[in-house]
């Protein structure tokens, strides 16, 4: 079955990766909140260090990048080299959508798996982080389109959406 | 302001939540993740118990709740007296949209704040579950439209989306 | 079913508590390590201070007790009021078994839920710990009788094994 | 002194394994969980996805493995590559003990040292995850019989038990 | 002996509270980094949110009080209601002492123990996490003076330094 | 700037350590908590095994180490090869100061940067414990003159106090 994380019984287990070689491996993952055009306003007038949202959201994202085999069951512990994140207003998506913030977030490491499912936890964590913040002020924001950009290193190349 | 977790300088803080009464607190939290027809039959052939991904994601979501203080910052910590998970498969969904797999989050507490964070990240870290098992078959899942449905409880009263 | 932790679709959840009152809840657990004789004699020389292996696992004991809530998946997060750890060297126990160790561990709280999985995790770690540290001179040693002696408080009254 | 975790001055440390290669690890532990025949039904009858007791023990085992290092205080934290986790049930068992589940794990990683408390911890969440969802039907139930199995890798060669 | 945390055997234990009243406390501890002016200069120079030092180091502190229970072993775990962090730049310190920053942590709960360790913590943890933000152009910073200011509710009433 | 741990737009992140070799990296750092001389007295007769402060502080400082990069936002996380802590009773120190206890913590890994946080974060955690578990006797210690006394390995060499 495609499903890796199950043997041929069904049952899960954390894969073997021993006889997989480290090497090293990137992930950029993406995903955006949307809200009020009034809540990106504070969002944004907050960016002079009054109330800074976004700084606040980029130290969850980077230390949920850390923990991320410990919320993800069958998922590999790593040590990571690198994690970036970054933050932009979206005041008019090209995707004619609401108005919010994007997260990206950019992983790498050396090591026997890839570093996907680190780079989406710190995309969740981080909106959800601004979520936590804005939410006096909002609570119909919407997260939204979180997926993986781009996948580097291992035996199964590079992956880009 | 309306950011709350500011000070009056500007400041994050752990808002003083002291004089606030301990009532009975329920929130409701919804999100999916959008897949390939076939991912999606790998997972509804897995309910039989051979490779039980949502088994699995459940696990992993209810876990994640009780984590919610750790992965946000300025999030009070909680006594949970209840947290429970549904997922729905989606064939096709009522909006239009991709199929895929829908998860529902309740989350209950006796306490100072509400649970809307804790009913969130279970939400967040089941898709991120359903992803991790699933992306040897299919890298292009996206986790989307995740938000609060409904919140009971607490001086500011119910919120329904 | 008398399996609680499912609903009744046979889905896993963390039980609903919040209808039950907060009353003073104790449990006692215990269980014991089994080893060869110089095994145990390399503990009991250790008990003036060098080579303290049971301070050491009577710490990780209470430590652990605080952590149950994070191992077990469908456990209630609960404030302990006391943790108490004692170890019994166990030159020729009652039952004619081997010598060894044998962990009882006492915990209370004031809460909706009872405490024996703390008391339990507390004598499992505790001897984990031992293990961990004689593993260097005795590989065969056998943590066994692990079970709750006694539990008090809540609704169902009390149990005594 | 062969309690090596403790220095000449028989301090606790954490043992230098700096000089050590880095080599392949494997080791696997077993133990059992004893319990009332109807008890033993009650899993059974669960396996069919329908209060899943072994999926979610499961889980919580593989999770645990990687928590090894937290809980036990000496312990060398390693980026494990593997953990499966089997569990049998046990009508008869064949040393005429009582009825029951048997849990084994098998650990892997490449590593300086070895993986057996990995493994071990893995079977005592397991069955303490057991009790947990069975304890509304069965109080008395005992966790009994971990050990290791067997253990290879590393300069002191096999251990088979 | 006033070593509340030994028992008359003069074994470790986390003390009971269970009939200590459940109380408004509070905490304040205080504590400081001394840096070279140009270290410093580099932090001041930061405060306009291009390199925020203090906004990293108030998020870390405040998560790290959170954790208080986790890092020390026998402390009670506590439902924070408050968690407030200050930093105060220090060019020429009263004391006449080496040119800083100060942190000033206040901890608030509704519990039956005090929150001292919660300030402490965060307090040592924010000042850790300045030296790392700033080690690689000054390692011979020190982290001196951590004590507790004041202290109010329960029994034994309010201490003030 | 010389502050590595943000961009050259000023936002942090988890600085790319993958290109740098993973060297034998070790650190030693050391700090003391000055109180009154009964309150020393009380240790110092702890040191008999009734009432080990020192053995429990011990452990917690060791276990800490191990928590660093979870503490840290911005650290990395390493597989620490050694960890060892030494307290010393200080009854008049050299520098005239106070009475009380020195703590010394030296950690060594095989990484790709240094250990210097993880060796500071040992001494801190060990001195919070002591003041934890005395602080009924004496609420005036200071934990104070916490440092790197020495650094080496990496490719900005060794680094002496």
């Amino acid at each position: 079955s495609p499903l890796t994380h199950f043997d041929t019984q069904g049952q899960a287990h954390m894969v073997d990766v021993g006889a997989k070689a480290a090497t090293h491996r990137t992930a950029v993952a993406q995903g955006r909140i949307e809200m009020q055009p009034a809540t990106l306003a504070l969002i944004a007038s907050g960016s002079a260090k009054k109330g800074d949202v976004l700084g606040v959201a980029r130290i969850a994202a980077i230390m949920a990048a850390k923990k991320t085999s410990e919320l993800i069951p069958l998922c590999h512990p790593l040590a990571l080299t690198r994690v970036a994140v970054e933050f932009e207003l979206l005041d008019a998506p090209p995707d004619g959508g609401a108005c919010g913030v994007q997260c990206t977030a950019t992983v790498e490491t050396l090591g026997q798996t890839g570093v996907e499912m680190e780079a989406l936890t710190a995309v969740q964590v981080g909106l959800l982080t601004i979520y936590d913040m804005c939410k006096a002020a909002d609570k119909r924001m919407v997260m939204t389109g979180v997926r993986v950009l781009e996948k580097h290193g291992g035996k199964s190349g590079s992956f880009v959406a």
